[in-house]
């Protein structure tokens, strides 16, 4: 039991779009990722999603609207709902989901990213 | 699909150790939660739980250790250990944690308090 300082391990982060592993509870990961632009379109066919920003501002597009999301705002994607995450700026955010998620939903493509432990 | 704003919500908490539940995904809540003074000491038989500090100093005791934690700092607590929060001062947190949980873990006692939606 060793506490998990974000900040920190978002320091360690130079990437964009590359999910990585801080925590694990109860069959879920908790990751974190930085993006910038528009991501693909995407379900999960079993597994809910949640998404946390800590920094800048993020677009998640729904197929009928659009919710943007600051600092200290979530979102929880339920499983077979179509999103496609957009950030204008570096985002930068925390994710809670079941470690068999994949980060391009029910198909593997060229912005599949495995993710690892930092 | 609606945003939650963790700011909004912790405006609508007045008391302390008494969790709301803001959302809910893959058979587990999140909650918000002020504290202040000790709990009790505790654990949960099969549920992991997770607890993000969002202002104050928490210290989570161990039986063997202290870890103290600040604003943006995650711990993970696994099912079966002995744990006692303890705020000196007030402390804003959110958790994660299975529906199942009960915040005295294994016993209901004065301290046990039922979460409801906030």
């Amino acid at each position: 039991m060793r506490k998990i300082n974000l900040n920190d391990k978002l320091s360690q982060i130079h990437d964009h779009w590359h999910p990585r592993i801080v925590a694990e509870l109860n069959d879920s990961y908790v990751k974190l990722v930085k993006i910038e632009g528009e991501f693909v379109w995407h379900h999960h066919e079993t597994e809910d999603e949640l998404f946390l920003v800590l920094s800048g501002e993020l677009t998640i597009q729904f197929r009928d609207r659009d919710v943007v999301l600051h600092e200290g705002e979530i979102i929880v994607v339920p499983h077979g709902v179509e999103h496609c995450p957009l950030a204008r700026g570096e985002v930068s955010m925390l994710l809670l989901e079941p470690k068999s998620t994949l980060n391009t939903g029910t198909e593997r493509n060229e912005r599949t990213a495995e993710a690892e432990w930092i």
